[in-house]
């Protein structure tokens, strides 16, 4: 069987996950997420992003995730801005959309939008026959695996207050954000940054499920209604309150985006040795790299990996690593190449 | 702590659901549900039914599984018929309605509907100025605890068929329903009466999960989009699949069901030789029995259970049985009963 | 031809209505509702109602003026609490829940709703799980042809904004209703009672038309795009401006109004001085006669009209008057009754 | 006051529209477009297209129409495909998001758009992940002024049809685009070619209304449930009805276009003749002659006209003639091009 390389959710859950959710063997609980496991796993939440007032609720996954908070917080003539290369606006099907708003684009650099480019959308949105922008999505790490900076955060949040939008932060892979060597910001830049985020279970070790956190008071109202209006309220809400205990407690969770990270790293400055180009550089655990594409054609005969970008005789494409990565299968990519 | 007879997912999931779980370690596997784990589940569920044709999809919970099979099927304009007690008239929050659609009603007799009281529905709604009903929503058991009968059901999908009206059966207790000494209906009956259904996984065993069936092919077309498109694509989606498969593999979703009505029916005749009647009969794993309002404020000091009915000095509350209850809690409140 | 009770809207627009879209020739004005005669209008209206900080847009109907306002003041998980009889929840084809919203219903009294009956619909509204009711939806005059007093409608004022309700008038009937007899509201009172209502031109002399009035200022941001944003912005919004100014200038619309009501008490009295009974008194410009069906069969060769209500032998059929109403066309009819 | 170019909706109607509107006086007719007028107005429709199967609906503007329609053929994860610059992406506040759909954009030239550029497209949704693209939109004339020709349109046609994607014309200024000499069309080319469209009256001399077409068998089931439940369904149809008759029966709508196209006409040329250059060629009532900006800037005080392109000390601004244009206006414009 082919070893994949094409993302961070191809394996299921970190040993410590499944142990915790077997512990409680038959402990009853309260449903939808009002146990007191879910209770605890928020306030390690809280901690972490040293924001005691933040609220934080528990959802199965990223695009339901996008789909509330977004929802949520827009009036019905109101649009979201992304990256053009954004998840919301390319991968998930039209689900802002379902739920009645424009998603409006910016171009980004390697994944990243910035206020100019930003600021022109919304100057061009000046009258009624035209949607109202009024709430800005990024994500951390980006689509292209790369990261903002604290500087670059601030501007955004700083201009997103002045000109009266909302930012929002899809957190997929924040574990892996932080952890890289080229990420400023901590955990509570963020929470005191932006209005709202996620902090991504399922692509770091969790069997699934994300931590929603809403940092403005003005957006929390009534949100747990609107958790149960769109579908995404799980009966045993215990279930993800549990995998983040366990994975926020005693720092798993960074530890296991860390790996990740360290495997990616050694693995793309494998690949530079070897003697091949990236995209751009790689900041956490996805990158680019460029091959010639009848290489790629024999390297996937052992691995699965995403295409990337057409480029003529060259082609870029998308290596993942994750929290379950081994250093061997890195080691016996690399050997592949050398030999290839 | 009170023991818990609110409801039948106060308890994680079956070890050898959470074994499963554990059993893969890191192994890789496909993203989305394309997984083998998910693809051997939705086999067993097709051989379960007896119907190699049907559809099968995984998702996370009821109202999310409701509102992607309902919002896929309907047009714009057109409407889904369901009981005054159904779960998504009630209890979803208008997540029916909030892709769009009507949810109208006809009075249901213990949870159940019949085609008279639909055919009225019907034939009122005859101009483009009201909605156009065009499928039926029930669910097995009901909201009452009680199952139709084979001869029930088959009149319902007659009088659909006949009438040009899609039939969907909300599943999230089918296992307790197919348990019931008073059912006569097999899964198989099942899939060729209902045009869609799911089985519940959340409510009898697992951690989270319900299986979508589609059985009439007209209904198939795109619906992985569909699921995407609602945010209820799970990334991992061999989590659902692994318990599924640990579920179904050795009868061990029927077996976890049988023993909720076993445990059913001895509370409830426990209850009865005490002295108290039931608001009707006790048919799947949660029964209403009617007690005196002081009785009731005694019995909450040592059992949480909802209130359901208001009858003066009397009043009749909601007992849940689930896959884990021991006899012991039983013979514990069957104690107090005699007591106080 | 058969003579047509069976609306108000069944002749097209009062002399007076064309004559000012004919009078501006090719004057040339603004698009979209800013042109100088919706501005006049406007303030027409602001006058009338007495309150000139008054919002006022134009559009063309009731069911896009009902679903433009109530699609704006609602969040996403919050409902719409309207009479089981309101024309909301009956008659438009599901225009409300088709922008989300679930329609909750309370019991009414000849078409109209009092707060016991709403407050038990709140209580009953308490958690997640359910839909929260944020909006009251009334009709004056009501689908019964009913008034609120002004006490009425002061109660219930009162009840919507100590329980943190908006209450919301559809006023298709306003000119109707207010010059019934046993109304004594004034326009100015139902400004002052609610957030927001519509003027009706399109029941009461114009070609078509509504004014909707956002008397509460937390619901006024924004509004024109919400009007665009559900197709309801007209290119051509001077064409309506112009109707309104027109009907409301000279007290041509309480004129029209007057009329109607004054045939219909003409009607009402000839009808029950024959002998018949009214299922509930005229109040208004459409009332309910009881006919034997046999005598129903017979008047619908000369007339048209709705049927009502089914009561075995006899029946109730709905009997409208309008603006345009000849005294001559009751006559027939009164005639015809005391013939058969 | 200043000459308005702004846009073809600035005078009310014709005469001889508000004369068809005079003159049936009180005469009762049938509510929601089922009335005689509306019949007739259908009638003529169909013949002017040649296609007597043709089902034909009229609402009161443009936005409502393209939402109505495109609402009423998409399922919930479908999308439309539109020319980046189209009104349905740009200028509808957004109204087809808030039906649930995404809009995706392809580059156009000049208001147009090819196969290759959808078909690229196309490729790139080729999973779940992605919306599905299902119908395209085109207007004609475009936004840029221009019209398609029979081979163009053909080539789109074939290119829909083979792919599987509908084809649906927003036809608010077909009237212009007929009558441009550069357009080989007909209104029977178009039935044959597209699945739906609409025959703009609002800026071609009615008070207000558009009549859709649905050509395509497939997309007639339950319209009229579609109209109402969007609120496009106006309780005086008739009133749209007999403009359309009035518009049609004579020909009247050709000649009101012609007269528009051929004052741009003469508008263009004499902006030529005065040394200035379009930004492409005028081809029908709007076109967008190249200025200095000093020099825009004191036309704009005797006349208003939209902004169109920068282009540094120059600038692209919008002309748009109507079929109330008279010639003096553009003498009067001329005349001060060249004293200035």
């Amino acid at each position: 069987m082919k070893y994949d390389f094409q993302c961070d959710y191809s394996e299921l859950a970190h040993p410590s996950v499944l142990e915790a959710l077997s512990a409680i063997g038959t402990t009853q609980f309260e449903g939808y997420g009002l146990d007191e496991f879910s209770s605890r796993a928020a306030n390690l939440v809280r901690t972490l992003i040293k924001m005691p007032s933040a609220d934080v609720h528990f959802v199965s996954g990223g695009t339901i995730a996008n789909l509330v908070v977004i929802s949520s917080i827009l009036r019905p003539h109101e649009a979201v801005v992304a990256p053009v290369t954004g998840h919301i606006f390319v991968h998930e099907t039209g689900a802002i959309e379902a739920t009645g708003h424009k998603v409006c684009t910016v171009t980004d650099k390697n994944g990243k939008i910035y206020p100019p480019e930003i600021d022109t959308l919304i100057k061009e949105h000046h009258d009624e026959h035209m949607v109202k922008p009024k709430l800005v999505y990024i994500s951390l790490s980006t689509e292209g695996g790369t990261v903002y900076t604290k500087a670059e955060l601030t501007d955004l949040s700083n201009y997103c207050r002045k000109t009266g939008l909302y930012l929002y932060m899809d957190g997929a892979r924040l574990g892996a954000a932080l952890s890289s060597t080229v990420c400023d910001l901590t955990y509570s830049d963020i929470a005191g940054l932006v209005d709202a985020f996620y902090i991504g279970g399922t692509k770091n070790g969790a069997l699934f499920g994300e931590a929603i956190v809403i940092c403005n008071d003005h957006l929390k109202a009534d949100f747990r209604f609107l958790i149960k209006h769109r579908g995404a309220m799980l009966a045993k809400g215990a279930a993800v309150g549990l995998q983040f205990e366990a994975l926020l407690k005693d720092g798993l969770y960074d530890k296991l985006a860390h790996h990740a990270h360290e495997m990616a790293g050694k693995f793309a400055t494998g690949i530079q040795d070897a003697g091949y180009e990236l995209l751009f550089p790689q900041e956490t655990n996805l990158f680019f790299p460029i091959f010639p594409k009848d290489l790629i054609q024999k390297l996937r005969q052992s691995y699965a990996f995403h295409d990337w970008k057409d480029m003529g005789d060259m082609a870029a494409v998308r290596l993942v690593t994750s929290w379950a990565t081994p250093e061997s299968a890195i080691n016996a990519f690399l050997d592949d190449l050398k030999q290839i």
